[in-house]
């Protein structure tokens, strides 16, 4: 294993400091425990969103705060939850009256220490609202996860929520907008090859030579099946399809009913896309993928959705949500209403994302 | 060999393709011959800016197309020279009577064929200067240079005179701040794995599991050694110091003499750096680098320019350069003058830089 690393103990921190470093006018490191978090809040008026998971999957989540975006990140170590002391000290520190709004990746580790966190917080005081984002069609229930597992979609809810705390929405509104960002968007994922995670220093999973996983989770968790390695084109369709022609999905989650003052079981039933629809579409590598093959896929992608007669209305096309090293792609689709698109549109100022400031 | 490709024929027109469907607000792309060019260009009265250079390294160039930087890339195969027609055709799509600014990476094959598209350009009326760049300190003389390699500094150059060209800088002027970027700006890079090139289909050069090749090229060529692998910082270390500590280093150039309307042979000695000047930082990723170890190295990098008496201005954490899904990174210092910084500062709109717009 060669990593530029210095030790695996140290990479998560290290990390962090030299993004502080690197981003004095955005962001602030807190060590012990580990967070990131813009150097102007709290923000008196405005609710905070905070959110995290484990390391590995950069720029998620550091990589997003800042104006526009979410006021602290929680990394936990590489592939690993952060813990609810660590969230609860993140969501204090820049919590406002106003109150903040988890956005949490529906991993067990990560759903369940976020709501402790949220525990902690309202204990001191603190109205916290958490979103699970479950967008990945690929399996329900994985190695780490009850339901569908978060990805692409996580990047979306970040930034248009982000805009929706910094032009003043509540808490509620907030929240009832990150969910309707995660019933609207579907994510797919493919791996050509395995990560190296330094503790453990070998390939996470074993992948032939002529084989790809479809539906790859962002921790090397499998997918749906193994296929045989084929052109992109027909890598492409496959992942394209899964998402669009995904079938209304229904979910329970546990979510915090402020009035009960209780955590409750809701039934959500997610919806899908139509012909007519308006799309955010993103094309994403997983950390080791040559850029010049990222938009070979979004090439094959815009012509599919085309095809179904989906309208990219906005598009990413780069790093977002990462497995280390991996070499592979998954691609995310938003149906965005009105509200989504000028919300995206606003200006965003973070080490990851930036437009318009 | 797993790429998301179809064949490797078709590699970067499909990319370029894919390329200007999902930035039709930006640019567009031109087949046979192939090149990426800016929606509004030309604009009258304004310096057009061209580059271009083997394909294999983006985002460079196709992904600085845009206002506040290039006004048309020239991509060549994987790791292989645009063609002179491809550099004029491009050159020629994009100029105004103000002529155009021609940033040129020295590798043979490049330098070249730029000078042909010049002549070519002149021929048909169209003023253009050449500035090469030649920034990497590893070796003077490589397997496809004479002189030094062209790397990180290019970022830069294109970045400071896109802005230049923004406000109206005539060409000569332009020509003269390009020049200046490259005297003042020094990269280096090492690599921990070689790249894949489609067409080959197996690793470009061998390294060994214990190997680094410090001062690769961005084509895999050999740098000026191999060391045994060690931890980040003292890696970071080896690079960092190889440009802090760079002699002045002299060059011979031809450049285009408007006056005597001939290339000439010019003599340039590029500076070096010293406590208390102000620079503008980059750490690249080779491709298929963790973001979360370009923030380790950066954090390295940052505390030897202190130690150094160099004054962080600005700086890039991200994939800027690269060669493939290459393993490794590359660091470039520029000290920046009042002008550069204020250009860099200038707003930019491009499908991998972009703040301000």
């Amino acid at each position: 294993m060669k990593k530029l690393i210095n030790s695996s103990e140290n990479v998560v921190c290290e990390a962090i400091a030299g993004m502080a470093t690197a981003h004095p006018h955005l962001l602030r490191a807190h060590l012990d425990p580990n967070y990131l978090w813009r150097i102007d809040a709290p923000k008196p008026g405005r609710v905070a969103l905070v959110s995290g998971g484990g390391s590995g999957h950069e720029p998620m989540h550091g990589g997003f705060v800042g104006p526009g975006m979410l006021s602290a990140a929680c990394p936990g170590e590489i592939f690993t939850s952060p813990t609810p002391d660590q969230i609860f000290e993140a969501t204090r520190a820049v919590s406002s009256e106003a109150g903040a709004l988890h956005i949490v990746k529906n991993y067990a580790g990560d759903v369940m220490n976020f709501e402790m966190a949220g525990d902690l917080a309202r204990m001191a005081g603190i109205r916290t609202l958490n979103v699970v984002i479950d967008d990945d069609v690929a399996v329900k229930d994985s190695l780490y996860t009850q339901g569908r597992r978060g990805m692409g979609t996580t990047i979306f809810a970040e930034k248009i929520c982000g805009a929706g705390a910094a032009r003043g929405y509540d808490l509620k509104r907030l929240a009832d907008l990150c969910r309707r960002v995660n019933s609207n968007g579907r994510s797919a994922g493919l791996a050509l090859t395995s990560c190296v995670t330094p503790a453990k220093g070998t390939p996470t999973f074993d992948l032939g030579p002529e084989d790809v996983e479809m539906g790859i989770g962002i921790h090397g968790e499998p997918g749906r099946r193994r296929v045989p390695f084929a052109p992109a084109d027909e890598l492409v369709e496959m992942l394209a399809l899964s998402i669009i022609e995904d079938p209304p999905y229904s979910r329970r989650l546990r979510e915090w009913d402020e009035r009960l003052d209780t955590w409750t079981d809701v039934e959500i039933t997610n919806a899908v896309f139509a012909a007519g629809d308006r799309v955010i579409a993103m094309v994403n590598g997983m950390g080791g993928t040559p850029i010049i093959e990222l938009y070979i896929v979004y090439r094959q992608f815009a012509m599919l959705c085309e095809r179904k007669g989906l309208s990219i209305a906005r598009c990413l096309v780069g790093t977002y949500i990462t497995s280390l090293e991996m070499q592979g792609v998954s691609i995310t689709l938003l149906r965005a209403d009105d509200e989504m698109l000028e919300l995206w549109d606003a200006p965003v100022c973070t080490p990851a994302l930036r437009w318009g400031m």
